[in-house]
């Protein structure tokens, strides 16, 4: 940061540095771009920072945001209660909502295993899941693990496999494979391996 | 922006959206990282957007921002008062000063000329810049033009260079050619031969 700046600028940039993805440069570019916009401007941005978590509440069933305590989701009739879609972060509910291919109920984890940064069961969401699946008025017939096809991904998927072995409930994973629009040539051995064992029928 | 996600939060990822370089991607990421932050995070991130603009003052003498007027570079006596840099924007000013290669004052023009964009030259502080070197007290002896290599700011350059024909004053051009740690090769063929027009002896 740099000396030769006002305070008031200086502690933005370093504040939006601070933020993920965004270095000291952009910051600078930042700060810039609303010093030169209009006071209105900044005072909503200024005004959405400090309301973001109004009206916010984690549903206490799947553990996703919401307006609500359950979440639209949890108590909406229409859903399918019988398919729980198992979620590392709320951004991929919303990315899964955007298909319109499920009808089913969430459960959002709120991270995935991953023991190098010391994020074990207990830091997840699993036990309100097992709990969900146990205590289930409902009957959940399926559960489908849409955690993120990377290590820590699979491993909370493994481990969630490993705790409902011995329960009827059918669990399933998302598809690994080339992406729609991808190349053979330029896919990675992993996932090229992937996408041909999960090989299906034409 | 998703109507899966609570009101606040929505507002917020829009906000984030509009600002430069941030997609609504990165948009929803940011915002879901504030959503994850303790509360003073959040609180000390709307508070300084809130304050950009407290305490800060454009210096009317160089146009640089600063918590005075005249700003801390035109107000010291230690600093060259014969020689001005003329730069596009305030974060130049800050690159510049980072070198420790000059000591000298600067004009901030806030732009560059550039009719396509309906910027002319009563859209920067061009004429104040004229009435410095007229009315100087201080003789100025050099003026620098620093603005940016493009196509803009050499239309820019040429201006401030054509209205100082007459005047007694050294004015010259920051350097173009290869950035240090840059490849021949790679090059484009402007840079390269603006490089070698610019030729020193070693």
């Amino acid at each position: 940061m740099s000396i030769f700046l006002p305070k008031s600028i200086r502690t933005l940039i370093e504040e939006f540095a601070k933020l993920p993805g965004i270095g000291p440069k952009s910051a600078q570019r930042l700060a810039m771009y609303l010093l030169h916009s209009p006071d209105s401007k900044i005072k909503e941005l200024g005004e959405s920072v400090f309301n973001l978590k109004q009206n916010v509440v984690f549903c206490e069933n799947c553990w996703n945001i919401g307006e609500s305590n359950p979440c639209a989701f949890c108590s909406d009739e229409q859903r399918d209660k019988s398919v729980i879609c198992v979620v590392e972060e709320v951004l991929d509910v919303v990315a899964i909502e955007k298909t319109r291919e499920f009808s089913g109920l969430y459960h959002v984890l709120h991270g995935a295993l991953s023991p190098v940064d010391g994020i074990g069961p207990d830091q997840l969401k699993l036990g309100s899941l097992f709990k969900r699946i146990e205590e289930g008025d409902q009957e959940v017939r399926e559960i489908i693990i849409a955690t993120n096809p990377s290590l820590e991904g699979e491993a909370t998927a493994l481990y969630i496999q490993k705790q409902l072995l011995n329960s009827s409930i059918n669990i399933t994973r998302i598809a690994r494979g080339l992406p729609v629009g991808g190349d053979v040539e330029y896919a990675d051995e992993v996932t090229l391996s992937r996408a041909i064992s999960g090989r299906s029928a034409l």
